[in-house]
């Protein structure tokens, strides 16, 4: 009797919201369209060709919808990710062709869902506090309401009416209501899981014609907005578009709000969820897509698998997507041709159409020096890309000074990671995972990659004490952000940014300028300026993780030759084998290493009171294999106030093949610290014969303050918080 | 008066000789041809504005030629090398255009070598037995007198007599003087700087006119025959083409040979060079290319830089030249597409032709399996490459059964290398090098090269009780060289070779027999029978160099987490780290990593006697870093005679873009050896639940002997040396 009113009503607000099919993924409008650009444009045809393939196989076939039992990479895992992406593309299919097959296909499995989905409890290889019900995790079980959602808006019209209320009630509602009820707590977290929750459960209701559905997906389980779909695009996301668990989230979350978005704007279009906010998903795309290497991987900010690129799924969806609403974009057209697929879609067919027409594609997505604010308001710190070159022989230098980025961010205040040609010179570690292999604990995060990804010591920036920052408590981390203290990206050969880190440690004040430096000569520097202040004794632990071989040093080292041991015993230093080791006192510092072919050099100023140099390498206290041999250079530096000045100099060329190899040498010869105080540091480089002065001001970075200084009995003024000159004039 | 004396008989010898000039790298006649070529194709447009850009930029300028000083990578090394190609493109250009500020640019350059060759003693970075004068070492000198030579009889007719005069003198004179008589028994050897030297000093006297110089480069200083160029083509091949020092040499050699051939057809046509020996110098460059890997790197065989590829400059011309005198070959096509360039040569013109007018060029190769012999008989050893697949699904298996290789090889008998899909699997260490990096000790081969890459633990094959093979002395594993025992390459599901190897340890014979096979089902293996046979007991360490990371082990082992010490003290033991260590007893060993995008388990058949097993890590004993941190993977065992049965197996697939991960277990659920001893060797393996049983007999290897033997109560029946069968049936 309960079962019988349950259905009735479910029918009854089917009925008021009188939803034509299909809606979600593309319109009935829309159809004609796409059909008559299927045979034009290649890549629309092939990407057509490949679904039709992938699905057509299947037609005759039983398709097994087991009960679930694998982690990620089992069999059960993939069968289930399988199935939502053939319902999905057999209901594009069906739409296109107008063959009921397709159709059937689609029914039989939703059939088998309605009678598997209401007997599932939490899944047995569950872990996690989202627990999935047809996989490992929740957040599995939300991909699967989006795809399973638009396909079945895709078939409904295939559907009698007593099948619509089988699989609406067996297939969605279980898994609507888990998601809304058993974990409303999760369902309404501001997180890219979040997200996908939303967008589930929005796409379901607006397949379904269940208003109540789309308003929870929209406005949280409250439908007071504080969660939500609304609100993950405006809790997510800076004012610029940077997403603050950083660019290898926003490449998996980008793909939920353009799904839904795109559903909502055929379904509610009065919301304009496109414009919101100032159009805040074409500035979250624009964004993920500045911050990717020249391959297109995503640059490892926070947990990162560093293969990922922009030719996933994720982000031919958004593209696709984005081209149609946004409008063009020749970016996009780079992209696109890379992805070498569309959806079969409005947007696909449009961007099919003009890469076919097009003469001359860049082969470069138009990379540029570009910064983005972190937090809801922008005022929660931020990153710079500094960027020099074309092409492929683009730099890029990453400074991040962000808040700390949610569960998946990494204890990296004032971090910088160098790119060059393409190549991660001064690396980020990226996540210790690996994605979908069973056998490496189900393809979820590896212990290690709290125990050391996370940590300080893994990165480049200054652990202090060798403790992690905050403590290595996250709740503590989120309370804070960095803040930039100045930047100026006008011109293009001494682009500056410096931040500030006053919450990482307590009682000691960090400060990191950095200028990205290119000389009348063609010379490239990076200048790295970090100051670390305290009243107390501490000791300064910086490290380059550089990813190279070791050419040659300026000092002489102690090689741990016979026996290794770990640097340290916890927060990360339990996993760094101490290769070589070295004290230097009163002389510069130089280290060149080669990565493919170029030659990268870090040049450190002397310290009086002498500094300890390590060569390390990841893969201590690591019994099962899971991480990967990383070698780092580590500067250490003990005292109250220490200053870090370092030249990272890229230069030379060796070819193996022509065997020829040019200008291995640094060609910095000394850097003296001029004055390094509260209120100024002044750095000459000998570089060759000519000198470079780099002066900044520590404690006013108003563009037009004038400063007016005497070093070493010279008289220096500059406007602004920073001047650098070469052989005394800017450059 | 001594002095007019010598000048006066070179003079006559020039006028006896009566040379038309150019004649060395192209004839008068033959231009002609190329200069109409040169703006219909593009790679020979292309080639020709390359050079004519590099050379143009020093038309007005005056050309280094400094005292010499430095080592490879230093400033004279690089100037004397970069000046011997400028003198040759500018000859080029002479003959092209006519205009005579090309030969003037060289004219000037001579001008300075005539003043400076007649000056110059040992060279001041000089360390080995074959010091130069120019350079370093004297291959380089000679290296100098092939391109000189050319550069000079391009520019011949532009010259006055006093010019010739001094030149011939000055520059070339003093050369070939050191050579031929200071250096006369390095001079005179059988080996990659011989054929260099022949060259040299053979071009030297084609373009100078001086039948003396012609004379010693073809038949040694005595002009006996037992030494120069002819001998260097009889002595240095097998009758199949392999060249014995390896493909990364004849990569090298290849050149000289060529260039030389090159010019002794124009001016000697008589000799028939490139007929020689049954085209000798066509069999050798083809056999250089089906040893390259699909990006067309050279396989590590002996002392190897892996980043050497066939787009090398040697390559190029080799190829141009071959497409000229041995005519049409599409696998050639696909090499110089690749290379991107071509000679300013009647065969660069004509490939540039044949590229123009292709229609399909094959993106890879024609690779195929093939066998090499080695040894000028063809009776010492050889190598065999297995290959399965096709293109960027080849799978190569490459054992190696040669004789030592001369200076360049390593002791490597029965060593296996896998490569798949382009990567390098099973690895080589290759060469301890960094070709051109001054800082890496000048460039040349540095110690560890001697200490490590050369030993036997460094590679894939049986080390017995940690010594390496002929105690490591190449004088005396130079006097012996395996031998196959047979092979069958006819099944392309089913190749085995067979080899054995009597003389590196002594008393102990090493048996090693090789299968690839294909599955019905398209399972990929390598099954691995090695067997190690003595009357006294010892202990065998087989390591497998894997490329990858450690995904799962069948065994629990005791990781070296908090200190790690070396694998041993001498023979190479000395530089590996002790990672991990396992004792399994009686169960099957089982190996998995990830290598790129695909899955390798070896499997390993269970030891009763219990077996020792180490992951290592090189790098240890490395003061300088001058080792890459490679990973291995050691099955040890101690006895008598002791068995070592592998299945490699090659499965699945790891998308991290797509987060799929396919099919990551090995399917190999049991290796049971029925029988092992003198005469048989019978193995089954459980794959999944079907039986693939390896029958093979160990000291009958004819074709037609009939078998018949007893196996746990079967009767088993083949023909030949071997039989592989899968559920029950030939494959």
């Amino acid at each position: 009797m309960k079962r019988l009113f349950v259905i009735f009503v479910s029918m009854a607000i089917a009925l008021v919201t009188k939803a034509q099919h299909p809606v979600t993924f593309f319109t009935r409008a829309e159809l004609p369209g796409i059909k008559s650009a299927l045979n034009k444009y290649p890549l629309l045809t092939d990407s057509y060709a490949d679904i039709k393939r992938e699905v057509d196989q299947w037609l005759d076939k039983d398709v097994d919808v087991p009960f679930p039992k694998d982690p990620a990479g089992g069999y059960t895992h993939d069968r289930h990710k399988a199935n939502y992406m053939l319902m999905f593309n057999s209901g594009i299919l069906y739409n296109i062709t107008g063959n009921t097959k397709y159709a059937l296909l689609v029914k039989k499995m939703f059939l088998k869902y309605a009678v598997l989905n209401p007997t599932l409890k939490k899944h047995p290889q569950a872990t996690s506090s989202s627990p999935g019900h047809i996989f490992w995790q929740a957040l599995n079980d939300a991909n699967w309401l989006v795809y399973s959602g638009m396909a079945y808006d895709l078939i409904y019209n295939s559907l009698s009416a007593p099948e619509r209320t089988v699989i609406e009630q067996g297939a969605f509602k279980p898994e609507v209501d888990f998601l809304t009820k058993d974990l409303s707590s999760w369902f309404n977290l501001i997180h890219n899981h979040g997200v996908w929750a939303c967008a589930g459960v929005g796409i379901a209701g607006i397949a379904t014609g269940n208003k109540d559905w789309v308003d929870m997906a929209l406005y949280g389980t409250d439908k007071k907005g504080k969660s939500g779909f609304i609100a993950q695009m405006d809790g997510l996301f800076s004012p610029d578009g940077y997403y603050t668990e950083g660019p290898y989230y926003v490449r998996y979350a980008i793909l939920p709000y353009y799904l839904f978005a795109n559903s909502l704007d055929h379904a509610r279009p009065e919301l304009k969820v496109f414009q919101h906010r100032d159009n805040i998903l074409q500035k979250a795309l624009l964004a993920g897509l500045q911050q990717t290497n020249l391959d297109g991987t995503f640059f490892p900010l926070n947990d990162a698998m560093k293969e990922k690129d922009f030719t996933s799924n994720e982000l031919v969806s958004a593209i696709d997507i984005a081209w149609n609403v946004y409008g063009k974009n020749e970016g996009f057209l780079t992209v696109a041709k890379k992805q070498d697929r569309v959806l079969i879609h409005k947007g696909g067919a449009s961007i099919a159409a003009a890469i076919a027409s097009a003469k001359n594609i860049p082969p470069y997505f138009p990379y540029k020096t570009i910064e983005y604010t972190d937090g809801v308001k922008g005022d929660e710190g931020g990153v710079s890309f500094l960027r020099n070159g074309k092409d492929k022989n683009t730099t890029t230098l990453i400074y991040k000074y962000t808040s700390h980025g949610l569960s998946h961010g990494h204890f990296d205040k004032l971090n910088i990671n160098l790119f060059d040609k393409g190549n991660e010179v001064i690396s980020d570690y990226g996540s210790v995972r690996f994605i979908g292999v069973e056998q490496k604990y189900g393809g979820r995060y590896l212990p290690e990659n709290k125990t050391y990804a996370e940590q300080t010591i893994a990165h480049n920036t200054i652990t202090v004490d060798e403790t992690t920052q905050f403590g290595g408590k996250e709740e503590l981390s989120e309370k804070f952000h960095s803040d930039k203290l100045f930047s100026d990206i006008k011109n293009p050969n001494a682009l500056a940014v410096a931040a500030k880190e006053d919450n990482a440690y307590k009682g000691v004040h960090l400060q990191r300028n950095v200028y990205m430096l290119q000389l009348p000569d063609g010379r490239k520097f990076i200048a790295d300026i970090f100051n670390a202040t305290s009243n107390e004794t501490h000791q300064y632990d910086l490290p380059f993780q550089y990813n190279g071989t070791v050419i040659s040093t300026s000092f002489k080292y102690d090689a741990n030759t016979k026996k290794q041991e770990v640097l340290g015993k916890k927060n990360g230093y339990q996993f760094l084998w101490k290769e070589a080791e070295a004290g230097v006192k009163d002389s510069l510092i130089q280290f060149t290493f080669l990565n493919k072919n170029t030659y990268y050099s870090i040049s450190s100023a002397a310290d009086t009171a002498g500094v300890s140099l390590f060569f390390t390498r990841s893969g201590a206290n690591d019994p099962n294999f899971n991480l990967r041999r990383d070698p780092a250079f580590i500067i250490r530096k003990s005292g109250a106030s220490k200053a870090f000045v370092n030249m990272i100099e890229i230069h030379g060329n060796f070819d193996p093949v022509a065997e020829f190899s040019s200008n291995s040498y640094s060609s910095v010869k000394a850097i003296n610290i001029l004055r390094n105080d509260e209120q100024y540091s002044v750095v000459e480089v000998l570089i060759n014969d000519k000198k470079l002065l780099i002066a900044q001001c520590n404690n006013n970075f108003e563009a037009i303050q004038k400063h007016q200084l005497t070093v070493n009995d010279k008289r220096l003024e500059f406007t602004g918080p920073y001047q650098v000159t070469y052989d005394g004039k800017l450059f």
